[in-house]
């Protein structure tokens, strides 16, 4: 089994100037840097004077901790007088002593007190026009200043979980031996099912060459009415944004065995939900001489391996979450890890839940698509564990589906975490050209666009499998988070494309 | 400075089926393995029978190295007589034991010869139908069928190169103490200058319902004709693939100060060229407290950095590319590890070509942009080594770009490779709000959508820098490939949008 490391950068950047992290989120406290004079750069979160000015306490953040580094300086530092003037938001560039401190909270603390020493203001902050000039703020407001957004302490937590997730996935797969493939963005294709696509095109008129209004009605088209020649387009045909990546990357899999892709997968749907965006990041694995259970495997570990990533790199972020967001986070974390996964056919959990249906608003019966209740269910109240559910009935899903020797049910998963719900989604592929051309024909779909796709079943045909993440699902699963548009720098859904 | 080490997998993977890199990649050429049962898969490069047809010789390939596995299957084995039917292209699954080979060119094969080994087909494959049975394609064939174009050892090289410079990448920013920022696809906003952008959108039918014979030509709009009420598409207004992630970046840098982003980047560019795609991946760090300086110290790093990774990692890929694709290219690799690379300012660099004007189509003057023939002069012929040209003349550079004191120049730089030419182009920004609204004001362009863009200068300014690297120019660097089109799993260009 692969195991994460501790990560922890302490060289200075590029730049000279040392990140607030490589000081205050070692093991120590930052004890080692007591007596080093380094320079650091970075925001005030406050700026306090002592009364009778002599005295100025900078609390300095830089975005690599959620951690901020308290900076005294003295009457007869470089700069001092200059910094009188500063407010919270200000920019920084400091030179000092790491010093014990005798505050509680930090072991150390940076000193301005000799002619090296310098305090230089890079730029001020009009403290009656700054949207963070108040200390807390809410996550609406938040998102309306999102340019600024990551200098909130909440925001920056998310986002250095974000990245340590992100680099957890590539480690998991590298170290597992699969390759990293970027399969398409804009798509002729459809992974059938997925969800209603955006058009890419350049056939329409810029909005700036396009005034509606010298217009006559008469000439505004709305879409029923519209009628566009393909052939013009860039591409010479209609083409779309991605909704999954995984047909494109069965291609590599049927040549290069074990693939993933990580990248902006979009949905146009018209949805307002706390768990929708039009625009994410989605992680899919292709493994070839691979079955559902070797899928089930993969799946796991690539969950215990990124939450153990963040329990080992984020735990002040973490500590951040779960005293603000979600009241025992850390341990609910802890629970993904350790756990094994319990392993449920879709049919023995419709046998489970059956004894229970007086909870449900929609009863249970074999051949239904599970609804977020029933999850729910099975996982917070009768296994209190993640669970994959398995062989679920071949009519509610995709026509890629290996079927199984039940002809009933296709070798799908689902994984289903405790309070989450599913964060993994996958299947065996079906590998028979003559059962994959059924599927096809039986759902009504044109086989033509598939050909590529099923000539992958006719020149050494392999079974494999492989599975979608959403990367914000992710996030939110190991943040706490409960709205996907705080867990993402700019989110993009219907009407909203700030930024 | 940061160094690059060797990965190597060596344990099983999920499946249980051990990858053929892990036994002939090896330092021993898989001596280690001698003696061990093991099990592989992959897809038949050739299949010879012994005229007895008591033997079977399989050279198996499953993409995790340029390397097959030369498999000699004895008559008593479980599996033999199926094999017999065996051509290229099939897929198997083999158990068997590594045994030294008496062959030249490999160490080890693996025999299959005792009751527990193994010959499964998984997939035949129809040798008078299969596109690459024949052993040589020309490059223009393979992008023909490019699902199965990575089972040629050409493309897969190339495509195990893209892995791990897209690791290096991340491992080179992330062990400088970098955040990975997913920055936006789609976007309102344009980084002005970069290049035409595809529209994204809703308004338009499916090609499926857009039936263009059934419709009398007066209703087919053209994109001269037509107009379209933007506050009815997806997002309320016009909406574009991104060009670059900078401008989304740099509020990141403006908060937590080390950012990159890698994603893919769009330009509708109606361009035919060898060099230039649809659709392709970018690289873009952003520093806060960097200057120029800093800047060209982070992109010779990186360029080092990832190049030697792939110097330690792909080895037998550059010598199949070194072999077939460009004579020299490993000692071209060495020269850009090892020499430091020339800093050279605009102005010196116009001075440097004046007096060989009689070699260019174009002669040199300053204030004029430099065209390819004159960067690759100064670094195939005067410096032999990878360039740093910065200072540009302020007029043929972006609004973003930071003045320098002598008004007439700003802190741009770009990165030449001998033989490539521009890899990299970046500078130092703007971070004067004033100088800001005067470059936006001087070349007419409308302030308002960069509202968010300029308050990042007005709260806590600070210097910061930072560049583009296009992902395929590197890869193409780095396999002394020719055409874009064969760097990148599925090119998209005018009229091309297939798989």
């Amino acid at each position: 089994m692969i195991k994460p490391e501790k990560k922890f950068v302490t060289e200075y950047s590029v730049t000279g100037r040392l990140r607030i992290a490589s000081i205050l989120d070692g093991e120590d406290g930052g004890v080692s840097y007591i007596g080093k004079k380094v320079t650091v750069g970075g925001w005030a979160r406050t700026v306090r004077k002592q009364c009778s000015d002599t005295l100025l306490f900078i609390s300095l953040n830089d975005g690599s901790t959620s951690s901020n580094l308290q900076c005294v300086v003295e009457k007869t530092v470089k700069g001092f007088e200059e910094g009188l003037k500063a407010t919270a938001g200000c920019s920084f560039k400091i030179t000092g002593t790491i010093v014990k401190s005798p505050a509680q909270g930090q072991s150390v603390e940076l000193l301005l007190n000799t002619g090296d020493d310098e305090l230089k203001i890079c730029g001020l902050c009009d403290a009656s026009k700054y949207p963070l000039a108040k200390k807390h703020h809410s996550k609406e407001f938040l998102r309306e200043v999102a340019h600024l957004r990551p200098r909130s302490q909440f925001f920056s937590s998310v986002m250095r979980i974000r990245n340590s997730l992100a680099i957890a996935i590539h480690e998991y797969f590298q170290k597992n031996g699969f390759m990293y493939i970027h399969t398409p963005i804009i798509t002729a294709a459809d992974c059938e099912g997925a969800g209603e696509m955006f058009q890419v095109t350049t056939v329409l008129p810029p909005e700036s060459k396009n005034n509606i209004s010298n217009i006559p009605a008469s000439k505004i088209e709305g879409s029923q009415d519209m009628a566009v020649d393909y052939k013009k387009d860039f591409f010479g045909k209609a083409s779309y944004l991605t909704v999954s990546g995984q047909l494109a990357l069965e291609n590599f899999a049927c040549s290069m065995s074990d693939v993933y892709t990580f990248g902006p997968t979009f949905r146009a749907e018209n949805s307002h939900t706390t768990r929708h965006l039009a625009e994410f990041w989605m992680i899919e694995p292709e493994m070839a001489f691979a079955d559902l259970s070797d899928n089930m495997k993969l799946g796991e570990g690539l969950l215990k391996y990124t939450v153990e990533y963040v329990l080992i790199n984020n735990m002040p972020d973490l500590l951040y979450l779960d005293k603000n967001i979600e009241n025992g986070l850390v341990e609910r974390l802890k629970v993904i890890c350790k756990e094994e996964f319990a392993r449920i056919s879709y049919t023995e959990a419709i046998e489970m839940l059956k004894p229970h249906d007086k909870e449900f608003t929609v009863p249970v019966s074999w051949g239904m698509d599970l609804g977020s209740e029933h999850e729910k269910y099975i996982t917070d109240v009768l296994e209190k564990r993640p669970c994959i559910i398995y062989n679920y009935p071949k009519d509610i899903k995709s026509f890629y589906m290996k079927l199984n020797e039940d002809g009933n049910t296709v070798a799908a998963m689902d994984i289903l975490v405790p309070k989450i719900g599913e964060v993994i989604g996958g299947s065996q592929r079906e590998d028979d050209i003559e059962k994959l051309e059924n599927a096809i024909k039986s759902r009504n779909m044109d086989p033509a666009p598939y050909w590529w796709y099923n000539e992958l079943r006719k020149y050494g045909s392999v079974p494999h499998s492989g599975f979608g993440l959403g990367f914000e699902r992710l996030i939110m699963m190991v943040t706490g988070v409960e709205n996907v548009r705080d867990v993402i720098p700019f989110p993009r859904y219907p009407n909203h494309c700030e930024f």
